[in-house]
C-alpha cells in the first residue's frame, strides 16, 4: 500500500476551494477530547465568529458536523411538521434538493420556479404566498448550479406583508463571499458550508437559526425526524450544558476557527470587495474573447461564474486540458446545463487576481488550438484594465 | 484573535484517541476536487482497505460523510418503513439510542433489556423474535458506555432460526481493535467510527451493507427520510457512475486512507492482539490495586475498560488531575453510571503499553493523595508481569 500524494490544484471549479496554508496545518494539530475545557472554549469562540460572518447577534450560530447539504437537511427536518405548508422557490438543483426534502420531511410542498439561469420574478413569490401562506419559504441565495443570486432584500419586502412565514436561505455559495445580512434580511434559518468561500476544506456546515424559528422548533409536537440533526438535541451541546450529543468533529472545528479567523483579519467588507473585483475582472475577461456568460449582469454571483461554452466546442476536452496541462479544476454544467457551461468558481483563497489572469490565458491557449480564437491576449488584457 | 493551540493530550477516553502523526499530516495535504480523477481512485482504494478491515465482500462499504452517530441513523432510516417490527437490544447509551431513532424512523420498536454492565441472555433475544419476527434486530457490538462486548457468535446462532430478520450491528467502538467478522456472523448492516480503534479523526462513520440489505434498501415504497443519507443516492456517487451527490469532506478522507494504510501495515490480527494485551495488562494493574472492573471478564472489551469509583472517591476530583497534572483523558460514566465509573479507552494508536503504564501510576499517585491506597507500586508491577 503505498502513501497517497494528492496532485497539486488550482481550485476553480464549484467547491471546494483552495485552502490556505495556515488552516491545513490547523487541520493537523494533536487532537483533543470533545469535552475538553479547551475544547469547549474554541467552541465559544467558533460560535462568536460564526455570527459577525453571518452578520447576526442569533444566539444558536455553530456548525452542524457534516457538509453543506447536511445544513440544509438540518434546517427543513427541525422547522417542518407532517402536513406543513412549504413554498420553495426553484431555479437549479439546489432548489431542487430543497424540494425533495420538504417532501421527505412530510412538507406539503408548493414550487416557484424560474428558469435555470434566470431569476425570480417577486410578484410570482407573493401570488404563491397570499395562495398558500406557507409556514416557510425558502430559498437559495447563490444557486451553485447556475450562478444566479437572489436579491434576499427583494424576499424580504414580499415578507413584510407574511410576517408568520420564516425565511430559510440557502447561503452555502455565498457565505464570506457576499454578504448574506441574516438579521438584516430577517432570515429565520440560514446555512453554509465550510468549502466555498470560507476556504476551510469540506466537512462542516455553518447554521444560524432566529430566535423565533428556535421557538417554532421547541414547539413541535412530534421529534425531529433526524436524532443526529435534532437542534433540541445539538443546541445543549454547543449551549451552556455542553451534554454529549455526537463527539465533534475535533480538526474540522480546528480548521473552522482557523479559517474565520483569517476571514476576519481581512475583514468582511474587504472580502467581498475582493471577490466582487475578481469576478468583474474574470467576465471582462471572457467577454472580451468573445463568450457569454449564463446569467445578466446584475443577477451575477461573484463567486461563481457561469460561462455559455461556445457551439462546437467540446467541454470535455477544454476541462481535461485544463486539469492535466494547467492544473485548473474548472466545474461543467448540471442537469439541462450539461455540457452547455462552465462554472467557475471564484470564492475565498481561490479568488485572487492570478488566478484569474491564469485561467483565462489557460482558456484563450486552449481556444486558439480548438480552432474558436485567432490568438490569445484579449481576455487578459481586459481583465487587467479592471485592476488598474 | 489570536491562534489556536490544542494543549497535548494523552487521549484515553472513549473517543477520540490519539492520532498517528503520519495522519495527521495526510490532514494537511492540499485539497483537491471531489470529482478529481485522483480523488475518486482514492475512494476506490479507501473502499478496498475498508472491505478488509470490515472482513467483509460487501460492495457497498463506504465512509458517510459525518461522524459513527451519523452511521447509526443511516442503518435504521435506509433499512426501515414505517410499521416495520425492529428488536432493539439495550444495555447501555447506544442501544437507548439506537431505539430513539428507530420511532423518530417510523419504526415498530421491541427492546430486549440487560443491566448496564452486562451482557444479554440470549434466551431473552430468541424469545423476542419467537414473538415479533422482527425485520431487523439491532445490537451494539462494543457498548461505549459500560465497556460491554456482545458476542457476535452467539447473535448469529439465535439469528440462524431466523432467516428473515436482518442484523444490524453497531461497531463503533470495536472496529479496528477487536474482530468484528461482518461475514462470518452474516451480519447485514455494519457501523463504525473513525475516531475510536481506528485512530483516525472524528468525522466519518464507515458503513457496509450486505447485497441482501441493499435490496430491501432498493425495494423500498418510500423514499428514505434522509436525503443526505440515502443509501440509493450515495452508492451511485461512491460506485461506478459516479454522481455528484454532496461534496465529499476531502481531508477526512485522507486521513482515512492513511488510517486505514497503517491498520493494514500492522496487519488486523496483530492490531486485534495488541488491543488484547494491553486490556489485560490495565486490568491486571486495576485489580492489583483493589479496584474492580465492572464488567465480568468474558464480556469486557479490550478498547474501553471501565473501572468502579471506589467508594469515598470523587470522580471528579481524580479525572481532573489526570487531565491537569498528567495530560490524561479518561472518560466519567453516563446516565445511571455517572459518577460510578471510568471510562478507560485502549484505542488504536493510544493502546500501547506506555500508556497503560503512565495511566496506572498516576492513578496510584491520586489515589494515595486521596488516602484510598498506602503506596505507590503494586499496580503498576501486576501491569508488568503480563508484557513479560
Amino acid at each position: 500500500m503505498k502513501k497517497f500524494s494528492p496532485p497539486r490544484r488550482i481550485l476553480m471549479g464549484p467547491g471546494p476551494s483552495d485552502v490556505d496554508p495556515l488552516v491545513l496545518k490547523a487541520m493537523a494539530a494533536p487532537l483533543i477530547g470533545h469535552l475538553d475545557p479547551a475544547f469547549l472554549n474554541l467552541m465559544d469562540d467558533i460560535q462568536k465568529l460564526l455570527r459577525k460572518l453571518f452578520e447576526t447577534n442569533n444566539q444558536l450560530t455553530i456548525p452542524i458536523s457534516a457538509t453543506g447539504s447536511a445544513g440544509m437537511e438540518s434546517a427543513f427536518v427541525n422547522l417542518i411538521e407532517p402536513g406543513d405548508s412549504v413554498t420553495v422557490c426553484i431555479n437549479g438543483v439546489f432548489g431542487e434538493r430543497m424540494s425533495d426534502i420538504v417532501v421527505r420531511s412530510g412538507g406539503d410542498l408548493s414550487r416557484v420556479e424560474a428558469s435555470w439561469g434566470k431569476g425570480f420574478d417577486m410578484n410570482a413569490i407573493r401570488d404563491n404566498l397570499l395562495l398558500n401562506h406557507p409556514k416557510i419559504l425558502a430559498v437559495v441565495h447563490a444557486e451553485t448550479s447556475t450562478g444566479v443570486l437572489t436579491h434576499l432584500s427583494q424576499i424580504k419586502e414580499v415578507l413584510n406583508e407574511f410576517p408568520e412565514t420564516l425565511l430559510l436561505v440557502d447561503c452555502v455559495t455565498s457565505l464570506g463571499g457576499h454578504s448574506v445580512g441574516i438579521d438584516q434580511f430577517r432570515v429565520d434559518f440560514g446555512y453554509g458550508g465550510t468549502q466555498k468561500c470560507m476556504s476551510c476544506p469540506p466537512g462542516l456546515a455553518p447554521i444560524t437559526v432566529s430566535d423565533r424559528a428556535i421557538k417554532r422548533i421547541h414547539s413541535r409536537k412530534r421529534k425531529v425526524q433526524s436524532w443526529y440533526l435534532d437542534l433540541t438535541l445539538v443546541e445543549n451541546y454547543w449551549g451552556d450544558s455542553r451534554t454529549y450529543h455526537h463527539t465533534a468533529p475535533i480538526s474540522m472545528n480546528y480548521a473552522l476557527y482557523e479559517s474565520l479567523r483569517i476571514i476576519h483579519e481581512e475583514g468582511l467588507k474587504q472580502r467581498w470587495n475582493r471577490h466582487h473585483k475578481n469576478h468583474l475582472a474574470f467576465v471582462a475577461g471572457i467577454e472580451a474573447m468573445g463568450l457569454e456568460m449564463l446569467v445578466r449582469s446584475r443577477d451575477r454571483l461573484w463567486s461563481l461564474n457561469t460561462v455559455k461554452i461556445p457551439n462546437g466546442i467540446s467541454d470535455g476536452i477544454v476541462r481535461t486540458k485544463l486539469l492535466e496541462r494547467f492544473a485548473i479544476e474548472i466545474g461543467g454544467g448540471l442537469g439541462p446545463l450539461k455540457d452547455k457551461i462552465w462554472r467557475v468558481g471564484l470564492m475565498g483563497a481561490s479568488s485572487q487576481k492570478k488566478n484569474v489572469l491564469l485561467l483565462l490565458n489557460a482558456l484563450e491557449e486552449i481556444l486558439v488550438e480548438e480552432g474558436l480564437l485567432l490568438d490569445k491576449g484579449a481576455g487578459i488584457n481586459a481583465a487587467e484594465r479592471i485592476y488598474v
